[in-house]
């Protein structure tokens, strides 16, 4: 609990030396050592209530929607007819509540290595933890690489949400396990994971895209506003195994899923595939 | 000097309560108390040089580009025939840097009430100070409203590159402010001015457009990524006293001009006018 001072938390970290943003801490509502990592809760006096893992915010109340539609839409609104989706890290559930909005999702598992995160959720982020009730929800806690090794050709789209490259999720920034995901999917199969910020992490992110081309016939970067996460931004690796381009949805946003988006449109979907020139020279090859 | 401690530059604002973007100090390089704000400038660890007025962050060098570039550049490429432009504020010199890219202007006038902010920019900021130098460019030292109760039917585009609405700035985010603009401007004259974060400021930006809209036909919002503006990204209220959108630049981008730019592209200039579902439903009525 070192990192809250006067009041206030600080994210730093040596992922992302000499800057670093900081939210005003009303109450710490929950703190704990799991087997995996530090979970941390607190209310927060402008950004709602706040999850922490090893010191790294991971959701706001205030701006989680902006990451949890766009990693969860752009795969599934570029996919004909996804049935079945997993996700892998996620624990505190609001990738689950966007998958379920789609209705011709007929199953969604969700692996996750530390059960200790969708108890703290459940808790106290609850509008993140509706989507553990849902009938179509099947959880699995456990290692997602350990759950990918006997999965062959079952998943229409893949979602990684995971923390940062430190810690636990380091294996899913890996080639192997981007082989493994290969593997799993349904022939025409999408993947997006979380990708990091193009204005910090250039490298980490030009060397996923390095082996995933030697994977996937289109491999694809899009990007998120968010306050809360380093740089004010997020990106997502967006890999296809059709030769189909995932910067436009291919199936009709209706109005009735369109009113449950605080960020997902139409627009936005192909607007966040449109990166600053210096990106785009380095992203878009 | 008190938001320097323990190594790092904190900024804290009733503007934006409870949240706060920091940087880590290498050295400070200016600090002077000038008849109109507190000017420092520090070398950060990884941001490069940073300029900072009355405790807000206006400018570092690692990603000044992004809000230079897009303020500059949309309403410059969504004029048929740019001649004349106005920058109101700016003192740091960088919107001139972008305006002398576009051959056809054959003057920029630069307004800024405090020299202080030019002096330290052309000592501490010399990629954005660039500008200053241009054959076409006239310095005024003065107040912006003074300076264009005087000015009628003069400009073709301007510019308003200003700091918060508290402070100097404030009298440039009220209505009469936009009455004077809309009278020095030429027939199809545009305006194009800073206008906060739709995360943090969706009110500030509301009220900006409603008396925006009893004014000029066209009044639109446009917004850039960049990490060292609160909440990550800084918006742009753009107006046309002619009838024509500005969301797509409408001379052609050479591949001369296009080189120089580390974030505009065509691409990005119709994409930073798509806003996510909750403020499109606020702003694009």
């Amino acid at each position: 609990m070192d990192k809250i001072s006067n009041g206030w938390f600080s994210e730093i970290s040596e992922f992302w030396p000499g800057n670093s943003f900081s939210l005003q801490v009303e109450q710490v509502l929950h703190h704990e050592k799991s087997e995996y990592q530090d979970i941390l809760v607190f209310k927060s006096k402008s950004f709602g209530n706040v999850l922490v893992l090893d010191g790294v915010i991971q959701a706001t109340e205030k701006d989680e929607f902006a990451y949890q539609e766009m990693i969860t839409h752009i795969p599934l609104f570029a996919h004909p007819n996804p049935k079945k989706v997993l996700v892998v890290g996620g624990g505190d559930g609001g990738v689950l509540r966007e998958v379920v909005k789609h209705p011709q999702v007929e199953s969604v598992t969700l692996c996750e290595i530390d059960k200790g995160v969708i108890e703290a959720s459940r808790r106290f982020l609850p509008k993140m933890a509706a989507g553990f009730d849902h009938p179509k929800v099947t959880l699995f806690i456990g290692d997602g690489l350990e759950f990918m090794r006997s999965r062959k050709g079952e998943f229409d789209v893949i979602i990684t949400d995971s923390s940062d490259p430190i810690g636990p999720a380091q294996g899913l920034f890996e080639r192997s396990y981007y082989e493994l995901l290969k593997s799993a999917l349904t022939p025409g199969g999408i993947i997006c994971s979380q990708a990091e910020s193009m204005w910090l992490h250039l490298d980490t992110i030009k060397n996923l895209q390095k082996f995933c081309k030697e994977l996937y016939p289109v491999v694809e970067y899009a990007y998120c506003s968010i306050p809360s996460y380093p740089g004010g931004s997020i990106g997502f690796l967006i890999c296809s195994t059709s030769n189909q381009s995932c910067s436009k949805p291919i199936r009709e946003i209706t109005s009735d899923v369109q009113k449950q988006m605080q960020y997902y449109t139409e627009q936005v979907h192909s607007a966040s595939f449109v990166l600053p020139n210096f990106a785009a020279k380095e992203l878009n090859q």
